[in-house]
């Protein structure tokens, strides 16, 4: 194989994270779209490759299958290092880790999909109760963040410093993803201004959601 | 500070796994207990220190504030290197993180107390829901886990090789948790075995809840 492949669905939050973080590395991949409100995930010919039958999951190069976001990013990162998305001390890679994943462990997993579909077919929430859940774990978890971020001299134009990296793509892909739900941001100004930073590159332009092929 | 401080809870999972890193690493540390159940981690005090209020948080012995477990424990590994949590080659390490966030995305923030608690709240559930929504995200989640273990062939004694790491922490902390809400393992043995492999160390067992000061 010549290039990975991603399996992915448009609109999934962690399979824009990857999309962009290939684009950052000028990585080119095939991209495989994943109905997933059809259900396409299910499919056996897919669980034979990824017995979790989630999005994002990555096939490298040389066959490897490669699932979590956070995982396939880091193996990314580790196997072409430029431009690096996480910084070389551990303290700095630790502050981006702890932050890409108050996003992926605190706000994202407990919003998605099938969690939402789940709330609706066991405990018969509405479309309005589906909102007002998304909206408070969100800010549940926007709130700390914007303190963070606010309030550290190691925050610059993006999370972290002035480059761009695993913290700003996750921040990215949930402000994205938000928008869908209407959450208001007007009390996150630092993380709508990193957001807005993110958005001005090209690789998070291109990686969007709207811009795939399988885009609605 | 001579010792780092590890704000934390004795039931709390994400706390467990540093714990486990903690002893596995050889780090002395003080012991800081927030009891969740009774909201001290809403404490301004505590606020003050962490602003997410969660449990785990490790203040390093500079006094930098590390949160989030897993990027606590790859924090701990970076800054003393031996034993490692993760393997050399990016291949590995980005299976053993995939392991991890089978774990530590997809099943632990669904089910984790402030969640659960929502859904009484919100949706009027009862303990029978309580413990039916808990085990089903174990069961979507330990079905893949358990697949991707036993058939493939870097799976050892532990998830991956013979040495106990980063993904044997989550598993051995999510499977200790899943004992209070009786998920039947009968269906992983691969899970149950790693988990017992686990058990017999020291580090897991000294680490453990019910050995925890503030354990009831």
């Amino acid at each position: 194989m010549s290039q990975p492949l991603l399996h992915n669905y448009w609109r999934s939050s962690t399979s824009y994270r990857v999309r962009i973080a290939l684009e950052m590395k000028g990585i080119g991949y095939e991209y495989v779209p994943h109905h997933l409100r059809h259900g396409d995930h299910l499919d056996p010919a897919y669980l034979a490759v990824n017995p979790q039958g989630l999005v994002p999951a990555l096939i490298w190069t040389d066959g490897a299958l490669v699932t979590q976001s956070l995982a396939i990013i880091e193996f990314l990162d580790e196997t072409k290092p430029e431009p690096p998305l996480l910084p070389r001390d551990p303290h700095g890679r630790a502050r981006v880790r702890m932050l890409a994943q108050m996003i992926a462990c605190d706000i994202h997993p407990v919003n998605n999909l099938r969690v939402l579909t789940s709330l609706r077919t066991l405990f018969g929430a509405g479309d309005e109760d589906v909102v007002n859940w998304f909206r408070h774990w969100v800010n549940e978890g926007f709130q700390p963040l914007e303190k963070i971020l606010a309030f550290s001299n190691e925050t610059g134009k993006f999370c972290h410093g002035d480059t761009p990296g695993l913290a700003d793509i996750c921040l990215a892909a949930q402000v994205t993803n938000n928008a869908r739900f209407h959450v208001d941001m007007e009390p996150y100004p630092t993380i709508a201004r990193i957001h807005a930073a993110c958005m001005a590159l090209p690789a998070f332009q291109k990686a969007a959601p709207k811009n795939q092929i399988d885009a609605e």
